[in-house]
């Protein structure tokens, strides 16, 4: 074997490990677009449908296209028997994003992709299906209900959402506010979850093992738990001043405060303030005179203190929590809407394909004679 | 952003990843080691437990503490009642990896690991579970029963696997070569699999999602799916000329020939000589006169013809077949021993993490102006 190269730095970081022409992020320091559109166009003025159908078929759909492509979104959302048999046997307790995990895997099972040509079918099948089957597990374990998935007035991925978590139609306010946040989160480069769909893939897998394998990823709290942690956060507080102090404690203390900072971007998160100023919106809507004014003090004592910027998680927590989401199901979100990303990277990586394959520097011991067992320490 | 490292080779050939002191590939073109441990020692003489132990608890275990292995082991192979009905969800006909994904999924649902301090309880779990969450499943899809996965005779995990799939104690020599067989293909250093658990456990994941995720990378046919691949080849001739003419047929037409060559071995494979000894032990046995020496001539004749030697899972495919397994379980079989190779590089990353996040080198398209929808084309 030749001589492996050595990285820098751990992780990989800053180590090209492919193409991809669905996103930029941070090239000019703070940006991040979408095959070339700019995240803040997109999220003033698209639906998230027409941003996964930007991600997925690689141009901006038309008014026929859009309409054509809603309404077989909308045909998509129907639970087969057997997945919801096994929703039902998970438990209440259970991390949400095993549910999703589990979901999308058995899923696999009953529609299986048989071949590549079958992959946008599958695709679109999961980016319908995710709501209703977090909603229906969620409100099985916790109401007792079983839910009919296929019949919203809503019509669009986050409306859905909400009206199958809350059971009635979400206000007009709050299904632009999802479709906002799920048009932030849908594609973000090579972070770890869509690089695990991307390895997947690279083996020539199907489409459900590599979203499975990035539902897993982006599970871990370095990943996709930030806005929960910061729920977490911002619900110690009751005022901005406790919430000063507390959090120079917390800076004092050396303890990590999450929602904060990014590997990618050095001087903001051009989806802050995006998110932020929605969050000020339904602050207003409901009466809040507690979080929004805690988490915007949160922001100014970070800055001050650490020149830390808030990322795209730390302004959603609060947004979600205005609109009655339970806090564990915030990552689950970030599902339905990376899955336009993660299925995209694999399409791209099929459609130009070398198994990832890495080396290793070997820290291990030199060779070792076998030794019988009755010789054993 | 710092200007990324751009790679000489796509799918981050010859790139070192990461550390590990588990394992050593080709590092003299043909050896391959666990912990320093020549794998033909650790075939010719160590039980698949005693490899697990070494590569899990990092030494091999004596009397004492491998015989308390097994006991802990043979005391983890209960299905939950809520597994067995998800398993009995899956129809007959999906993919067997699938059923083994969403298994272990579930299994992440219904036993969580809750912190990092539980992960060797969840390990041999999964190691004692995973023969009895296939083949509860193929035998209640394909025979109808409930088979009792708790109670065998045999006490190895290759043993209690044949003994649950066939519904008796396997002989001597088919635990045996079971037992080498899950130990040349416990640990491969940073393969595809391999490497989708370690990023996936980069983001601090919990240990089900980094297994859910390798299980599916290890689905794809470049890198799990061989051993079937060659089972396929090998039954399509009913003697060895006519192997000879298919051979010679397929290379002419430049098809793709699977179970030879490899990615990093560059003149023979060492897990290769070992198992084509048992497979002739095993034709011996059967009293075969078709599929060993068809594979022999095959072998001859790939060394002929494009000096390509076989790989550890060209023999792997009569070996099995001698066995009574069906093809459609080899890949499963695969996970039963990797599952060892993928936990211990999970603790390994846990132990010195750095999210693993690499650059995109990106070929999109420029700045793209907003384009309101009724202005498309």
């Amino acid at each position: 074997m030749a001589e492996a190269k050595k990285l820098g730095g751990a992780g990989l970081r800053g180590q090209v490990a492919g193409e991809t022409a669905l996103c930029t992020v941070g090239k000019t320091g703070t940006g991040l677009t979408y095959r070339g559109y700019d995240v803040t166009d997109l999220a003033d003025n698209a639906q998230f449908e027409e941003v996964a159908y930007l991600l997925l078929r690689g141009k901006l759909p038309n008014q026929a296209e859009l309409d054509a492509y809603k309404g077989k979104l909308k045909s998509l959302r129907t639970l087969p028997d057997a997945l919801k048999l096994v929703l039902e046997q998970i438990p209440k307790d259970a991390h949400p994003m095993d549910v999703m995990r589990t979901g999308c895997s058995m899923l696999g099972n009953l529609e299986t992709e048989q071949d590549f040509s079958e992959q946008d079918d599958k695709i679109d099948r999961m980016l319908a299906v995710f709501p209703a089957i977090i909603t229906y597990w969620y409100r099985f374990a916790h109401e007792g209900v079983r839910i009919d998935t296929a019949n919203t007035e809503s019509d669009s991925i986050g409306g859905v959402f909400l009206e199958l978590l809350h059971g009635k139609k979400p206000s007009e306010l709050h299904e632009q506010v999802m479709n906002v946040s799920l048009i932030l989160y849908a594609e973000h480069e090579f972070n770890a979850s869509t690089f695990t769909a991307r390895v997947c893939a690279s083996t020539l897998s199907d489409i459900h093992s590599c979203v499975t394998g990035a539902i897993g990823s982006l599970r871990g709290p370095l990943h996709g738990g930030a806005n929960e942690a910061a729920m977490e956060l911002i619900q110690k507080f009751q005022t901005p001043e406790e919430a000063e102090a507390g959090l120079m404690g917390m800076l004092e203390r050396k303890e990590k405060i999450m929602g904060f900072g990014h590997a990618i971007y050095s001087e903001s998160d051009p989806r802050n303030a995006i998110i932020k100023k929605w969050s000020e919106k339904l602050a207003k809507e409901v009466g809040d005179t507690v979080l929004y004014p805690v988490s915007v003090r949160c922001e100014e004592v970070m800055w001050r203190e650490k020149k830390l910027f808030c990322n795209a998680d730390f302004f959603h927590a609060s947004a979600y929590h205005f609109m009655g989401i339970p806090t564990e199901l915030f990552t689950p979100i970030f599902v339905m809407s990376r899955v336009s990303g993660w299925t995209a990277h694999v399409k791209e990586q099929r459609a130009n394909n070398r198994i990832i394959r890495p080396s290793a520097e070997y820290t291990g011991p030199e060779h070792q004679d076998w030794l019988p067992i009755g010789e054993r320490s």
